[in-house]
């Protein structure tokens, strides 16, 4: 617990200031006192010191509101950088976000399969390295990696605590190894939820609270509210892939039982689509591991208009409709955004989830709930792995203390955020 | 949004002073500044404002940390009071809350079966007023009422969005007609939202985040997330009632299918005793409108042994562990209280619905979730209803502004919290 009150200097009262102003894009000095609850004089200092780093400007002035006008802050978006990591099996996008959250650079590359995880995360450092060669960005100026993939993890240590896609990555320390590979701070994350804030930082959402549906090789989701990921106990939360929608279901690799990954993921897809003769018909290999591009075909099919194809992905967007009402029904969310490549895979998957959601979720004479596409496909969990590192309180640790030499802090030249 | 930053005499202001004081219990001004996010000079000026109101008062001195031992403060209990109220068509509880949420009086009768709106409320009405008058509380004092009930619920104008019990409640401004019959503001509120948050001020629960699953007629839930209850996009979250637990299931009233409340609540459990013999045995009559008190009957049998009522508990039990597993794992939970009459007639739900979550929680590896049996039984939801009326900018708005004549402050007698 602080034993003060927060005040000019205190990296967590810089991390609130920043995360207003990029949040906000431009905003005046009494504007950002009343929105982030500091006094007048706690934020002209603050402002001060964010001046002298070169990490916020003044950019001429807003309306006055009686007395004199306003000068308006923004960002210098040039002034620091963040990198994401979509980090999964069979795909991975790397992007390069400026301060304020626009993407700079980006690269994707097919995954890393089953390789072991020490060589799979040398493979994975080297694409970050040759982006940021190629972006001609100052290293110094790279705040840190946002490392973004499925659960269940432990963030503290920077650890999955799942066998998947083999038992070598139960414990592993992925996001330690990481740093220790690229010589910066690696925060982990789930790909779901950084789905969701991506998706706000990429100008698909208005609204500050909603839910996101994300489905690569498996079913995520993530919920905001007021503009900041759901953390809930240890930030496993909305694992929407997991929960039971058949009763009667059998069991899944996770301990449950009947859920809705089974029913409805790409994997799932693919098992039904060899049993219909569907699989053989598109040359569908069921042996290969990369089923996202196995599930592309079959996606592809249904849009072209196959008959089986397309009964086999409404089944699977029914399914994924169950889930939705649940997620609506329990967050009361009024907006659920879709997201990762293979929703992306055909336009079935929104028609179907908005007409379950609207027919059968709970508040919906309270309000009505609204299913979108995403903007941004597959980039969205990437984006907000780096938007998360520009949140972090690690960000504000780094941002405001070392306007030279700011690997240096801690004599190793970097700051690792993990209990070691 | 404000357009200055928050200060003393700001209601917003003084009522998170205030609630910071009620869960801290005693407290120094230096740590109420520093967990309120406010500076010295403002938290100076709210208390002397607090302490003119008779509200807060100084008790002692607490350890010194260098300097001078630091005054302490807490709420003045007898200074103010909340009433709060469980509605439900079966059962109604009253309670009277003083200013740090502490019970002080208590009564009950057995709901209003199928009356008409207007006259429940009246009926309502009558034992409030008879409690308050009983209870040697000075009407004035009375900040607020908090009526709780089942949803969907539109909180702003005080309506309910469901014909349960009958059609006449559908859209019924509830809270204005108690309001006008009390001369008192009421809150409309969500039953189990209380009874989380009531569980907290009985002293039952620690962490600060944890689900709730209530279960009197109907089965709901609630989430509390750092102290306050999680709310979404408009308070009508956590129906885990009201979520698919069987894809095949039928119909539900609610417009969705398969709902969990169709297997397992009290009403299910009494048909399928019916079905199985054991109802007549009881001497239960199907068409009684009392189904807690039937439903008491077959969790007693189930307590005493009887193995077809222990085999219907069972399955109840089981099928709310599937809804506990699905709120545990995406509300990334680690504490759930079973709150409610119904929960509360067997021991076999805490036994059976732990086991399931213990075996089926998708973030299990990094945390456990323990599931504990709520501390007050059928209080907890009404007493929740009266601390939600202490927490409320209502009660902010109506502590600090009228030391005298408090009931005249809009020139009606009342503040009413509703659109009207």
């Amino acid at each position: 617990m602080a034993t003060s009150p927060p005040g000019a200097g205190r990296p967590i009262t810089r991390g609130i200031v920043l995360n207003r102003i990029r949040s906000a894009r431009t905003i005046s000095r009494i504007k950002l006192a009343a929105d982030c609850g500091l006094n007048p004089a706690t934020i002209t200092q603050v402002v001060r010191e964010l001046i002298s780093h070169g990490l916020v400007v003044e950019v001429g002035h807003g309306a006055s509101t009686g007395g004199k006008r306003p000068t308006l802050l923004q960002l210098n978006p040039h002034s620091r950088y963040a990198v994401g990591v979509l980090f999964e099996r069979n795909t991975c996008v790397v992007v390069i976000v400026d301060l304020t959250g626009r993407q700079i650079a980006r690269t994707s590359f097919p995954g890393t399969a089953l390789l072991p995880p020490d060589r799979a995360l040398s493979v994975l450092a080297t694409h970050v390295n040759a982006l940021v060669g190629t972006a001609g960005v100052d290293r110094d100026d790279v705040l840190g990696v946002g490392l973004v993939t499925y659960g269940p993890q432990q963030q503290r240590t920077g650890t999955l605590l799942t066998h998947q896609p083999t038992t070598e990555w139960f414990g592993y320390p992925v996001a330690p190894r990481l740093s220790e590979l690229l010589g910066l701070p690696v925060l982990l994350d789930n790909d779901a939820a950084a789905a969701a804030i991506g998706e706000y930082w990429l100008g698909a959402v208005e609204p500050r609270t909603y839910g996101c549906i994300y489905m690569a090789s498996g079913i995520g989701g993530g919920v905001v509210v007021d503009g900041e990921v759901y953390r809930g106990t240890s930030s496993n939360g909305v694992e929407i892939g997991h929960i039971t929608i058949d009763t009667n279901g059998g069991p899944c690799d996770c301990g449950n039982f009947g859920c809705l990954g089974n029913y409805a993921d790409p994997s799932a897809v693919i098992k039904q689509a060899m049993a219909s003769g569907l699989g053989q018909r598109l040359g569908l290999d069921p042996a290969d591991t990369d089923v996202m591009t196995a599930f592309g075909r079959i996606a592809t099919a249904a849009n072209a208009g196959d008959p089986t194809a397309g009964a086999l992905i409404t089944a699977s967007a029914r399914h994924l409709g169950t889930a939705a009402v649940t997620m609506a029904s329990l967050f009361d969310l009024d907006l659920i955004v879709l997201a990762g490549p293979s929703l992306a895979a055909s336009g079935i998957y929104r028609t179907v989830i908005e007409e379950e959601v609207r027919r059968r979720t709970f508040a919906r004479r309270a309000h009505p709930v609204r299913v979108v596409t995403s903007v941004s496909g597959s980039d969205a969990a990437a984006v907000g792995g780096a938007v998360l590192v520009l949140q972090s309180e690690l960000a504000a640790l780094r941002l405001g203390s070392q306007p030279q030499g700011r690997h240096d802090a801690n004599g190793s030249g970097r700051l690792l955020p993990f209990d070691t």
